[in-house]
């Protein structure tokens, strides 16, 4: 996608760093999967997943499903960023396209926004696997919606 | 969603439901996060998953991604149970929207073919948050497009 | 899809009938292609397009995107029909599935709410070709956000 | 969006431009809205709109479905170029995110392809409003399953 409009991507909240990463030391799923944050910026955010065979679907892929947890999880935080203290994120939709067979012995997704506004954030992210020999493969995009919440309105 | 159009949903696999139970039990995800096969019918199956703390993310609510997990099998298998015998499912594309909190002691994704095709199949799925009270609440739906491989090209 | 949950879907604008034709009325798009309201009731708008070959794709079908105008103002007045007088409504996003090549003497894009909330709304549309013996075949659906604007901010 | 994989982005069909361009002056629907092909290139496809009022919604914006139609095209048009001679294109499924309301004097659709396969090509695109000042704002974003039909099969 050509050039993305990043001249609102400050964060509102100077602790966004701290902030996300306790937020995501408190998803559970994140433990039980193994996967760990790698990167946290105002607005980007990347999460590394080593593979596992217990994650996988029937032709031993990463599921389509883990794919979307990372990814996921990575726009959330990536909206989260940007947003005021006090606020809680919640998925409204995401879109994923499922390019390649999720194949990889590590897989990272790396979500930007593409736009936060108040209430809605658009962020967009991509999942590449990678190989034993650090060859990255694009095997996903998802594009979802974030809702920051401060009443806990939805 | 009105009227279905299901003429085609016969199977062309006459042992459809057991190749469908077939393929769910070497999906190692499916039993990392304790999901199981509750029907299987000629497109349409559901994927019953009990609620675990550790399947949460961090307000204690059902993983978008897992909700993902158990909606995108149901919607493969639903798909796999109309393709003809020697045939591969794999997902190209789904969207998600995810209407309420995912909150349940457990949720039900239930998936139906709107359209089979030769090569792409669209399915439809609904999963639903279902309390100590039976009672159930719509948490979020998935449209998706699989594809059927015979030569493994995709 | 099975079974929608409707209880809420009483309009909180008693004149929302009126209130959707006459924001349909200021659509010039709609004159444009030459689509008209044919449902309007709480929670589910209909509209009508007889097909014209100046709006086509390169095959003479109706152009995805011409499905997807009349989905999406479908969608746009069903969530509107359930909003507060004084409101506003916007897409946030949407999601189409294109089943089959879009012919038909006529189009009928039908959209029902899924979910309202005081901000988002989530609605699902299906568009069917009419044939000139009456025959309906599904040709689309749509799965859309829309937000409710009460103070012109997104 | 971060790399993009464009390793595989040369045309199979030397006369792809051409064969565009001859396949664009054949949707009415383009000429109806007065869109025009701004640039193609192996996998790269943009369309031009000029904003006419008749073209709005109830706010005087462009039409999310005028919108869509645009970038539907541009991402046909742009897996199109891609593939072999004597093939035939048709839109799968798309999602539109609808970032800002789409104002501007023109719009430009630009789509890029992310992977071109036999049968499934998947294709980004963002659509600009861009003022009289020349200044350009990202109004919408889609991303797209093209099918290459070869026997007039889906």
């Amino acid at each position: 996608m050509p050039q993305l409009q990043t001249s609102s991507m400050y964060p509102l909240n100077p602790s966004f760093a701290k902030e996300v990463e306790r937020s995501f030391a408190r998803q559970p799923i994140m433990n039980l999967i193994g996967a760990s944050l790698s990167l946290v910026e105002p607005g980007v955010v990347e999460i590394t997943l080593p593979y596992r065979a217990d994650l996988a679907q029937q032709d031993g892929y990463l599921h389509a499903g883990i794919v979307t947890t990372i990814a996921d999880s990575a726009c959330g935080y990536a909206a989260y960023s940007l947003m005021p203290a006090g606020s809680r994120v919640l998925s409204v939709e995401f879109k994923v396209n499922l390019l390649r067979p999720a194949q990889g012995e590590t897989f990272v997704a790396r979500a930007e926004v593409i736009k936060a506004g108040k209430t809605l954030t658009f962020v967009s992210a991509d999942v590449w696997g990678v190989g034993d020999d650090a060859q990255k493969t694009l095997v996903a995009t998802m594009q979802a919606t974030m809702i920051c919440l401060r009443n806990n309105s939805k």
